[in-house]
């Protein structure tokens, strides 16, 4: 059971904590922290958070969980002020999307105040909607959850923050921080630079057949009305994996024109085969 | 009322068609006419279809409505034959994806026997799905169909083959045969490539990142199981308007890329903002 759990920005991820953690009875007490007061009151109200406040170091005084759930650059800068004002023992996560930098400033950190403990996580159940608003108690049940410690995290917390994520419903993915920064490049950065991309095209090239497209238009785009201020950071920190990850997708794209445009029957059959095999093995 | 609807190809739209004209008892006779028996039996044995034949000649004698819903290829090869054994009067249409080739074929084949009448439509109903197991009576409710006659289509024919789209409960947008190539080229065919591309680029670039894929790449890439051999026609076919809208992809695909390279934030954070608005508009 946890004493005291301190979460770090209660939007639609730091809010599923708060109410999963509630709806599982997993801790005694839940605090709130938030930069603005009146934005925490509905958390407050329906009962996901026991206190809230606006000073962080009241808010981490005292817990021995604490959850970093503003946006991934953010998070960074708080865990400096975090990792001063939490009791010795604290244990501390994150629900960010790119995990080297925070990785790195937690060894850094520990360097110089070892009794607290950090282990990464990036719990797989985004959405392009955003806010307390759309937090749900069911939101890591069934998600992919990836926990990514490093060589010199404390073996007892990457084990109990596993542990957390599982007791919320998650499946539990353990990676270190560059290899999960490689596999959302290609699996969730990608796919966001595709999506914003097909609607800057459609909008730049052909505006008016926006008001024809179809679920699959839909489908393929959702993604690319995700938060703005969350989703620059997440670029921008992990730009060097995502490079990586356009530079095949441009190779697949020239590779598929190639077909298309030589006429080549067979092999674009072929092609789109592959795709298809591989896409369904996902369900 | 439709005296007897031949639908030439009896897949998800053919049979989908077959199912809402028989819910809205548009028609007294549906013919189904296809290259296998066997698996014409499904539409029979549930009601959806009165007789069924391997015969295409025989299948359209007698028919005053005609609908061909096979492969777009396969369709402009089909309506020399159809055109030939229909009986004077007749309003055919399609359900392909591509509009300016059976449109061409039609009015060439109009200057020989003028008797009968071509006017394109193209349900935005599709699915990765297919064949007449995944048909619904209800697919047409609340879709697009565009319809798309020429300057030498005739106008009650048009009118007709409109009333009948709208009568399966769709929103009917009419467009010229090439401003509907190009709209769906932009949102349709470009979504498409750029989904197989996603799941080409992660294959080879990231394969074990799959096994973490969330929702978001699910959504991104539902469309890359579509059919391969409807795809290989509907590429081939529109690859003149698919260039431009790959060629556009492109220049967002580049002008995205040099904002997270050059770490502008404001200017990614903008091109976001901007990007979500217009997503936002499609609901």
């Amino acid at each position: 059971m946890i004493e005291r759990l301190a979460i770090v920005g209660v939007g639609l991820l730091g809010g599923s904590v708060a109410k999963a953690v509630r709806a599982h009875a997993l801790a005694r007490e839940i605090v709130g922290i938030g930069r603005d007061l009146t934005r925490l009151g509905p958390a407050l109200r329906d009962g996901a958070l026991d206190h809230v406040t606006t000073d962080l170091a009241d808010g981490v005084a005292g817990a021995d969980r604490i959850l970093l759930a503003a946006p991934v650059l953010a998070n960074e800068t708080l865990l400096q002020r975090v990792w001063q004002a939490a009791p010795a023992g604290a244990v501390l996560t994150d629900v960010g999307s790119t995990k080297r930098g925070i990785a790195a400033a937690a060894d850094r950190l520990a360097a110089g105040r070892s009794e607290i403990h950090f282990v990464g996580s990036h719990p797989m159940a985004g959405s392009e909607k955003s806010g307390y608003a759309v937090a749900r108690p069911d939101l890591f049940q069934g998600a992919t959850v990836v926990v990514t410690p490093t060589e010199s995290s404390d073996s007892a917390a990457a084990k109990g923050v596993g542990e957390f994520w599982a007791a919320l419903g998650a499946r539990v993915v353990v990676l270190d921080p560059a290899a999960h920064d490689r596999a959302v490049a290609a699996i969730s950065h990608l796919p966001h630079v595709a999506a914003w991309a097909l609607v800057d095209a459609v909008a730049r090239f052909e505006p008016d057949a926006l008001s024809i497209a179809a679920r699959g238009f839909k489908d393929t785009t959702r993604i690319a009305a995700s938060d703005p201020d969350v989703w620059r950071e997440i670029l921008l920190d992990n730009r060097d994996a995502l490079r990586g990850g356009l530079a095949a997708f441009r190779r697949a794209l020239d590779d598929l024109e190639a077909l298309v445009a030589s006429g080549d029957g067979a092999g674009l059959t072929a092609f789109l085969a592959r795709m298809k095999t591989v896409r369904e093995r996902l369900s």
